[in-house]
Formats: C-alpha cells, sequence, structure tokens
C-alpha cells in the first residue's frame, strides 16, 4: 500500500530535508515517527528536497507500508510523534504509480524578506532581513522577463546535479505585506538554488543598484557570475505541489501563516 | 533625559516580561543590552507585563540615562546585544512628564488560534491550537456585548491586584484569517488574564458549547467561576500602546507578521 502525506517544517532547527549521517535532517525525523506508527522501517520520498534553513509547508512524501491504520494514526499518531517543528497536514492513499517526486508537476515556493532598518524578533528564522527600502513594483516588474521556459544556468548552482538548466517558470510575483516582501514563484521545478538565486538578483534591483532590464540580461548570459549573490535560505517556504487531477490529492493552505491564497 | 523604545519579542522562551531572580525574562534581557550601549545599569518599565509565553509587536518601555548615543546606537547598537527573539522597533526622547505605564491610554492584544484538525509546526510557540471548527461569526457577535464601560470580575484572574475591575474596551473583532481565527481587542487596560479568559469564552462559543448569549450573562454574573477557562499564553500578542498625540511616538505595524492593520 502507497501513502502520500503532506508535512509542514520549520527548517531552522534542521541541516536541510534530505537525511545524512550525524545531523539531524526534516527526513530523519519523519522516517522515525512513521516508523513507530508503522511498526516497521518507513522510507520516505519526497517532492522537493529543500535546504538547510528552508521551510515547508507544502511538502509531500510518499512511502510504502503493509500496517493498517486509520487516517488520524498516520496524522494525530506521526504528529504526536513528531518534534513540534515538524507535522502532518493530511494522508491520503495514492496508486502504486504516484511518485511525490516523480509525478509532481509542479512546485511554488515563497521567498519573505522583512524590509526594515530593523530586525524582526518573532519568527526571526522564518524570514530574510533586508535593511535598505525595496521597490517591490520594479523587482515585480524584472521578474516577468524570467516567465516561460527558459535555460536558467545563470540563477543555478554549481554544485546543481541535473541534466539540464532547463525550467518552465509559470508565474513569478512580487507583493508587499506590511513590512514584508514576498516573492511568490511557480515553476515546474527548479534547478539547484533557483529560487534564492532570483531573489538575490530581485533584491539587487529592488534596492536600485541594478535597472530593471538588468534581470533579462542575466538570464540571457546563461552564467551564474553574472547574477547576484544567494539571498539567505531563512526566508523560503516550499509551500505547494502540484499533481495531475487524477489522484485528487487534499489541499493545504500555502501560507506561511496569514498570507492569502 | 528619558527614552522611550518600541519593542517586539518571542516570549516563548522567557518566563514573562517581568525580571525576576533565577528565571530569564525579555525585561532582563532588555536591560542588560541598554546598560551595556548606555555604560551604566538601565531599568525600564514598561507598558504592560506580559505573562510567560506571551509575545509582543508593541510593547513599550521608558528608561533613564545620562549616555548620549545616536538613533542607531539605541536601535541597532541595543539588537546586536540582544537575543534573536527581541529586538528595538524605534527610540524617541520624550518628557520627564511620559511614562510608559501610566501614559498609555489603551492598549491593543491579538490572540491567534490555529482552527484546524492538526497542529501546526511553522511558529509553533506562538500560537494556540484548537481542532473543533469555529464558528467565528458567532464569536464576533458574542464578543460585542463585551463592548465599552464594564466590570469584568467574570474575565479576572484571581490573583489581579487592581483596586478595581472595571475596564472600558474600545472595540474587540473575531476575524478568520486562512486556518486561523484572530481575536483583536483594544481597551483603555487589562485586569490579570483578561484577554486570556474572554478568549476561551468566545472559543466555547465558536465550537457552539455555548450560545452567543452566553457571553453577555457571563459579563452580567462578576463571578470569575462562570466564564470558560484560560486559553492558552502561546497564542497572545500586545501589539499596540496609544499615547496621548503631544508624545508623537514612531508607529509600528500591529501584526504579528503578516496579518494586515
Amino acid at each position: 500500500m502507497r501513502l502520500a502525506l503532506g508535512v509542514e517544517y520549520d527548517g531552522a532547527q534542521y541541516f536541510g530535508w534530505q537525511r545524512q549521517k550525524e545531523v539531524n535532517s526534516v527526513q530523519e525525523e519523519l522516517e522515525k515517527a512513521l516508523s513507530k506508527i508503522a511498526n516497521h522501517p518507513v522510507s520516505v520520498f519526497c517532492a522537493g528536497r529543500t535546504d538547510a534553513g528552508v521551510h515547508g509547508t507544502g511538502q509531500v512524501v510518499h512511502f510504502e507500508t503493509e500496517a493498517v491504520r486509520t487516517d488520524r494514526g498516520w496524522t494525530m499518531g506521526v504528529n504526536a510523534n513528531l518534534p513540534d517543528s515538524i507535522a502532518v497536514t493530511w494522508v491520503k492513499q495514492v496508486p502504486e504509480d504516484f511518485h511525490a517526486r516523480f509525478s509532481a508537476t509542479a512546485r511554488r515556493y515563497r521567498y519573505i524578506i522583512t524590509n526594515s532598518q530593523l530586525r524582526p524578533a518573532i519568527l526571526n528564522a522564518g524570514l530574510s532581513h533586508y535593511y535598505s527600502p525595496l521597490d517591490v513594483d520594479k523587482m515585480h516588474l524584472a521578474a516577468q522577463s524570467l516567465l516561460g521556459e527558459n535555460d536558467f544556468s545563470s540563477f543555478r548552482a554549481a554544485q546543481c546535479q541535473s541534466n539540464s538548466p532547463n525550467r518552465c517558470i509559470h508565474f513569478i510575483n512580487v507583493k508587499r505585506f506590511n513590512q514584508f516582501v514576498v516573492i511568490d514563484i511557480k515553476a515546474n521545478a527548479f534547478v539547484h538554488h533557483m529560487v534564492r538565486n532570483i531573489a538575490g538578483s530581485l533584491i539587487a534591483v529592488g534596492k536600485g543598484d541594478k535597472p530593471v532590464e538588468w534581470i533579462a540580461e542575466v538570464l540571457e548570459l546563461k552564467d551564474r557570475t553574472q547574477a547576484a549573490e544567494t539571498a539567505k535560505p531563512n526566508g523560503l517556504y516550499l509551500i505547494q505541489v502540484d499533481y495531475p487531477e487524477e489522484f485528487d490529492l487534499p489541499k493545504h493552505n500555502p501560507g506561511p501563516l496569514f498570507i492569502p491564497e
């Protein structure tokens, strides 16, 4: 039997999603809790392996089990065995051809910047912080040049293991909520550090260090050394993963927290 | 010279605002950081002494100093000496007749409930959590019976040290943002545990355990044993303190985080 789970986590205390020897990871904590409820060792596959310090509200995993438990067992039961900073948000049985990573048709991330002279205290490990006033309209305008199918070599980390630098961005919106600037981006998939590299370059535009047209130029150059520095992981959330309608997976509010849909 | 400061803090790791022997408090951390920048011992007076686990986005303090520092010294300099979970949001010199507590004309709190079957992982220590679906319209309607000047004995903790149980509520609004229910309440002042006791009783109405009219009845009885249990501290934020216009204090977004004004 194959089960899919929705997972939310505050990544601040973890060395990323992926299980690693000697450091703690979200995957390891989740597998430990699932193994306890299943009463056998459980390995999970996720939609997107987030980096150290990155958070998730809409992560999706799947795993195999022969254990028969109620939905409450797989949700509340697992949550009772997880640290406070990780929670299962839904469970659903899926067919054997469902794969959390390979069945996904799109991923959506939000990158959140506290844009104020002074640093935040509430959710301090869940926000990035830039002092200089950011022009959100310019950032949004510049971001539109990234839409559609493109070669994202300029926004791709050197250690990226993907065969192709091509990805297709469905939308990218930059909005302000109070003192917070939110970059909301959806693509079929992302090359390594793509959101944080795009965020870093949009911040350079927002500060006025670079003109709006610069983003299109950097994209065109297909050269990582041309883009701005990678933005910090703190502000990054994997908020949604799309799957074909046929799987009919439960919806979870993308968030994080009070940000409207 | 008397200075006023705006202070934001995540109260999860503190035994409340007030300095106490042997346990850590927001006040102690703030006084330590201020004393370092002032280069002499500093004692602060605050607008509202929040309980253990309660947070602030709009706390105000004042203190005396002869040290001459720039505004950046009193904000960024102090922040550099504070834990990540506490931050100064503004500073302003005030006349000698300003008192953070006694000059305040009103306080405003927000109480935030995650209303979902499963517990949250993001900001888990900054939210309270109720499983049962809450009817926000009924909660809002019931809350309106508390408006104006009333004897709040029914919502007052036994250990309250105030001479009078009378307070005047300026507004009390209950709204939903995604899966979050927010109680937003402003009064001239609050008796001890007043917001959490009102929240607990409004939750009983929202769950359908009590009818809308019950809140007015409980208020009328002036008897603490008639109200519901005190809601947990996690979800409570002191978001704003009002002072007479003449002091012209800086404004800070009430929040917390992405909640609109």
